[in-house]
Formats: C-alpha cells, structure tokens, sequence
C-alpha cells in the first residue's frame, strides 16, 4: 500500500473537473501552473474550450493521455457520473474537493457516497476525500493554494480538516517548518489515517510525522501502525471530538464518530505518539521536534530573564518535567577565585538584574555553565533590539551576543518579550529590527517560542517522546 | 491597619533620596513630576542644590515641611542611617529602592536588613521593601517609571517583583486595564502580602485584586484574610517558588521561603481564590473579570469558525468545564419552516463553512441563537479586515457585523487570526485596520483573548470562582 499511495501522492499527470475561470475550481488549476507542476493539467469542463491557457476537456473520458489523480470540483449531484468516467479511464485517484456528503447528516447523502465508494472499489480507483481540500507536495509543484509555501521541508502533515492544513502551512513557516507532503483527507471513505500514517511513516523525505485527526476509521490497523511509526519518527496527533460537543462537530464536518477519547487518548500514548490539545501546540510540537537534536537532556541552565521571570521560568521548566541544575560548587569556586562578588548569590535561572551591581559577574557565569557538564540544554530569552541596554544596536552587534553562538549544545530562545509577557507593541524602527532577529533565529535553525510556558511543554514532550521509545525498546 | 496603608499609599508629601540628575535616583523624580503629583516633592543628595528644577536637600532632617513618604534610592551600607534620619523627622513610611540586603544570602546583609526593621519598629515608621519598585497610584500622580499608563482603573496589583509590575502594567493597558494602585514590594520586612491584601479587599476604588507572591510572610493572617476578600471581590495569585527551583529563585530574588506549594495552592483554593501560572495568564484572568459581568452562564454558543476549528473550539471549552450547548429542536423547527436546507446539518460551534453552500443559513441560525434562553454566553471569532468575504471593508461596517453589537448577553471574542492559530502576520494597510479593530473592542470593553485555549480557560475559571463563592455562602 505504502509504495501505491507514494505514487498516488506523486502523480504524472492532473485533471481538475468542474474546472472554471473563477472560483474554487479556477483554484485548483492556478497553483498547479504556479508551483510548476510538471506534468500535464487537464481542466475539464463543458462550457470552456480552455482555462489559465490549457485546453479544457467537456470530460475525463475525453482528454487524450493518461490521468493519474482527478480534483473533483462538481456539484455531488454527478459525483458518481465522474467516478464512474473515471473508472473507465483508468484513473489512479480521485480527490473529492466535492462536499455535502454523510457529513450533512441526511440519509441519502451518505447513501450516494457509499454508491461512489462501490463504483470505486470495483473499478480499482483510490479516493481521497471526499469533502476535503486534497493534496499539498510542494516538491512535485502540487498545491491547493496559491498562497503556500513552496518550498518542500521534512514534515509530514495528514489532515481531516483543510482550513487547518492551510492554516499550519502558513503558521508554520513563519517558524521556519516545511513540509514533504500533506494531505487534507475529509471523510476518508477511503484512504484514511492508516494510510497516510504508514505512507508517512515509510517516506525518506519525511522526519516528523503531524496528524489533525477526528475520527479513526480502522483502530485495529492504526494503533499497530502507530507503535511501527514511532519506532522511526516522531508523530504528533491532535485529536478533534475529546467532548460530546466536539463529537457532535465532527459528525457535521466530516461525519466522523470519533468515539470515547479517554480510551484513545490511552492507545496513542501507549504507541508512544505524542498528542496536542490545540492548534499552536501543534506547530509548537513541530518546530520543537524538528530544531532540537533527539535526546536533547533534561539538565537545563536558564538565562537572560529578570527576577520575577526567573523564579517563573524556573516553575514552569520545573513542572515540565525538566531539570533546572542547582549552580554547581565548583563554579562558585571559580567565581570566588575571581574576585565575582556576588558568587554564592547566583542562581540558575541567571536572573540578570542581579549583575546591575556585579558587572559582568552573569557574563562570567553563563560561560562558566556553557562549559560545565552539569548543564547540557539551554533556554535563554531571545536577543532583543534593547539587548545592549545603549538603545538600538545592529544585527550583528546583537546576533553575535545570542547565546546560540556562543555554545555547541542546544539552546531555546524565548523570543516573547522580556519577562515572560506576550510581547508588547515596539517603534516602526524597532519592529524591523526584532523582524530581523527573528529571521535570522530561523535562518540559524534555532527553536523559538513565543512565551517559557510553550517551550517548557514543547521541551518536556520532546524530551518524553524518546525517553519512552528508549525505555520500550529495552524492555524484553 | 487598612485606613493606615490607605494614607502611606497616598502620601502628601515625598522625598526621594539619594536622587540624581541621571539614573534610576532622578528615575524617581521625573515621574513624580510628568504623572503630576500635587504634594511637594523633595529631592535629597548633599551633592546638589537642584534636581529637575527642584530644590535638592543634603538630608531628610533638612527638608523644610512634612515628609510622608521617602524613597531610598542610596547604596544599602547608608539604609540604616537613612531610617534613624527618617524616625527623627516623623516620616510615615520608606520605600526602600535600596537592595542587596537578606536576597544575597549573606548573613550581614540580613542583620542589617533586620537592625533597620528594629529602628523604624521603635520609631514608628512603616517600610515598603527593601529591594523593590515600590508604589504606582496614577491617580495621586505617582509611577516609578515614566512609561506606564497614567489613567487609572478598578485593578489593584501587588507584587514582590517590580519588574513583574511593569511589565504587568504595559501588557495589560493593551488588553484595556487600569490599576487603582500596584505596590512591587520586594522582601516585605514590614507590611508584606497580608496588609496589601487586607488594603485592596477594603478599597472602595478597586474591583479585583492581583497578587504576585514569592514568600507568604504571614500564613495565619494571609488565609482569613484572603477568605475575607474573595467575599467581596475576585482574587487572582501567581504563585511564585512552586517547585525547588523556582524557590531557589525566590530566595536569591527577594529572600523568599516558599515552602509547600501543594499545600499552599490547596489553601488559597479553599479560600476562594483563583491561582495562575504564568504572567500570561495573569493578564488574561484581569481581563476576564474586569469585562465579564459576575455569574456568566457555562451555557456557550460558539461561532465564526471553520470546520477544523470548530470542533478544537467545542473540545476546548467543554474541557474548560462549559456547556457547548446542542441546537435545540424548536431552533432547528424555526430553520426548516422557513426554508433553510441545512436545518439537520448546522450544530454549535456554528461552523462557517457550512454556510457557503446555504447562503444566510449560519446568519438566521445566529439571529436564533442569540434569541434563545438556551445560549447566555457567546464565543466569537472578532470581525477581521477580512470578513466581508470582499476584501477589505470599512471599520464601521465591520464592527456592525461584530456579535457583540448584535446581543446583550456577554461576547467573548478571540482575535487570533481565524482558526484557533495564532494570528500571521498582515500587509500594511490590513493590520492598520486590525489594530483599529482591536482598538474598538477594547473601547467597547469586549472581553478579547488570543487564542481559544486561553479563551476557555479564562472564561471556566471566572465562571468557577463566583459558582464557588456562591456555594461556600449557601453552606450551612
């Protein structure tokens, strides 16, 4: 099946039926030419002799070459007429952008779309869909959108919700993701979430594995193929229908059954995935797994923050699991020799205003804990434009100060502000600056998070994702 | 005790001494003197004759009228002869700017701090600190910083960390709150938690109460007293020092002893209070009791999302302990009467989407909604510079769409971009009109949060503390 979807997922050539000058239809087309997919596109059509510049068919039946994969963009009323053209074409997959299915609750719509599966089954073409957004592979030139990133990452998304796969391309690449492929799946009455899992799982080009999942169609396939996944990659799962009135909703969006989560909350954790509760933790859980080395420790050294924000920021890291090393004495020693003042005063996190009256006593010490074995990750609050406490200074000045260039081991950075606040509005002049910061973090691969309590959750399940692959691998 | 820290708070008269024409010393001057402070204002430093236009003293013993308050801006080894000046001259309480006292963890610097509690103990004069920001009344005119907001409100803060404070004060202006009075006070040798506490339950000018705490000083006055205020207002309390290396902090931040967090945390609760874990949550928990009226219904309907996002929604604020409650029947009768097709398929959270297919269905469902005694609370994705679905549209003809215009029961709405992702970033003239819009919620005091997480759990645990309020009062 894995090596089927892969071709499914990687087709030669396109039909988009239901194809228009404007409109969603128009809309599949466009992003084809524009991210240059390669192989043929055929809009078809009845009404046009040709759409962007391609010549339009009145049918599948009648385009003279192959068709690997069809985007449906017709009303459902003659969804079953195209499967079976398609059918007869020989057609590979058929991607149903075509909605008001089971989802809509009336019986004869999840009457007709059983009828389409049939057809389907019979006639050996794969459906993905129906009531969904398709296929995003920016490395074959395939998007639903326009607007998406074009450039392929390792990241492997397979989505029941399209908005939401639009929504964490976008959200993702400003924190510097990219992704292989993702599919936004809708109803699944055919491929499901074990399909793309086990694709995912399998594909070279694919690091980290994310699902937005709202209801599972085969739990006896997909726990098994769960546990095989996470044995090769990290997989993230946000679970849409935790409640009776989220259960209620993915009845109406995709006419899912998503079933008593409590007992699948257990199975997902027992195959080792990690799960979400929310959007931004997923992107949160994305950027964590792929920025961070695996087995990144859990012996933290804290710095850059204030009083108040240091006491916080130790809490939180605490209470993610993760370790906030007392100063060790021989550092103090060091400290002492030197004539630092302020050497039993000290703590970790750094709290930076204590060196107002030490100067350079915390400059000495955070080297002092970049070399030391005690300490082996790193979470510093990200390098600001007010960094040098002289006002504005210049990228280079600031980047040059950024922890991450001062150390090999893994570093975090806070970039929400000082002190643990969502950060405030800055200067027009400012802004650009802290924009460019930013850029260059993601540039230089570094794992940023908008406030300490994000990355301490991040930090803490990346940390437990490979602590439980390690201790289930041991176990006889 | 209250009437007396009423008048230290709202002082007559102020010195500040040790102040310069530079650094944080003058830092004390000129805010006092931009925020209008009506009292005289004595500088003292034996090294001028004027500051800032102001006569400058050599001592307090010199300065010619009353002094209520002094700000102790010198070096710690001349703290002590500053209180011996003060007790002389009949001062009524000292801020003590001055640090480096029991915080550093060297025992001369702790009897030190204690010989200055025994000498203003005898000589009757009250201490704010050491170590700290101190007081910020704007409407008595005084600020420790000339940045913060000079309106007042119906907030009152105090906070062992003064950098907490400030920050508190700039990220909350932007959500709409306004502090009566916020005291930072640092290691609480003489009043601490319980005065401040004691003072904000009484004060007629101020609705709710927020504690930043690293160190109850008091435990057997704090709980009755916490118990005491929570009868009469809302009380928000980030706990600093809940694990060892957060109290570790606390020690070297403000020479806290945390002790037990999970008995501390299990006392507050039974007193009432609400307890935070992060800055962040701070400011939303003020948000939400300051723009929600007390004893919100847990009786939600949610609006303006997708499909994907709906169902996070329903997830989310079911596990927030509301009540996403189902369409009813008479709701659904009222639909298919009057012709809407998809009268069985619509659920709450009312997922847009849906509507494109069923043109004013979602707008007549919402009407319905809003007019059923089913749903008392409304979650709202906030009218975007896209909602018009045209592009972009004028502020006045958003904000009419706006739900919040539509109803009079309580809005709640999530300005994070659609979809439950933190919002991307928008052209020039798109988040011009964003920032209009914010602007406009805030002027019309709608509650307004970020994210649905943060939605939920600020809107369960405001409907949580007024529910518990009223049952501890039902108790026989």
């Amino acid at each position: 099946m894995s090596n089927q979807l892969r071709e499914i997922l990687n087709p030669g050539s396109i039909a988009i039926v239901g194809a228009s000058e404007k409109g969603r239809g128009g809309g599949f087309v466009s992003p084809l030419i524009d991210f240059g997919f390669e192989g043929p596109i055929y809009p078809v059509n009845p009404k046009y002799k040709e759409i962007s510049g391609l010549a339009c068919y009145p049918s599948v039946k009648d385009i003279p070459g192959n068709v690997d994969y069809v985007i449906s963009s017709v009303p459902s009323t003659v969804a079953l007429d195209l499967m079976r053209d398609c059918v007869e074409k020989g057609v590979k997959c058929v991607h149903y952008f075509t909605a008001r299915f089971s989802e809509t609750g009336r019986p004869e719509d999840a009457a007709l779309e059983q009828e389409i599966l049939k057809t389907a089954k019979q006639g050996g073409v794969r459906i993905i869909g129906p009531n969904c957004m398709g296929l995003y592979n920016p490395g074959a030139g395939i998007s639903m959108n326009n607007g998406m990133p074009k450039e392929s990452g390792r990241v492997g998304f397979s989505s029941q919700s399209g908005g939401v796969l639009m929504q964490m391309a976008g959200s993702s690449a400003q924190r510097g993701l990219r992704f292989s492929t993702a599919v936004s799946y809708g109803n699944a009455i055919d491929l499901n979430e074990c399909d793309y899992l086990e694709h995912f799982a399998d594909d070279p080009e694919t690091d980290l594995i994310l699902m937005y999942i709202e209801g599972i169609k085969d739990g006896r396939r997909f726990i098994p193929a769960l546990r095989k996944a996470t044995a090769e990659k990290p997989v993230v799962i946000l679970k849409g229908g935790r409640s009776d009135a989220g259960t209620r909703a993915t009845a109406s969006h995709t006419a899912s059954l998503a079933g008593s989560h409590r007992v699948f909350q257990s199975l997902i954790h027992s195959a080792g995935a990690v799960t979400v509760r929310d959007f931004d933790e997923l992107v949160d859980m994305a950027v964590a797994f792929s920025f961070l080395p695996a087995h990144t420790s859990r012996n933290l050294g804290v710095m850059g923050g204030s009083g108040g924000s240091s006491v916080n920021a130790a809490d939180l890291f605490a209470e993610a699991g993760l370790n906030v090393v007392p100063i060790p004495q021989d550092i103090r020693d060091t400290l002492k020799a030197e004539g630092i003042e302020s050497y039993g005063w000290f703590n970790n996190p750094v709290d930076s205003s204590i060196s107002t009256g030490d100067m350079g006593g915390t400059d000495r010490l955070v080297e002092l804990m970049t070399d030391h074995d005690d300490f082996q990750t790193f979470i510093s609050f990200a390098p600001g434009p007010r960094w040098d406490g002289k006002g504005r200074s210049d990228l280079d000045s600031i980047m040059e100060q950024s922890l991450h260039n001062k150390t090999d081991k893994p570093v975090i950075m806070l970039s929400g502000g000082s002190g643990g606040f969502s950060r405030m509005p800055l200067s027009e002049e400012m802004s650009e600056l802290a924009t460019q910061i930013r850029k260059q973090l993601l540039d230089d691969g570094v794992a940023t998070f908008s406030t300490m309590t994000r990355a301490a959750n991040a930090l803490g399940k990346v940390i437990d994702f490979y602590d439980y692959r390690k201790q289930v691998a041991e176990f006889p």
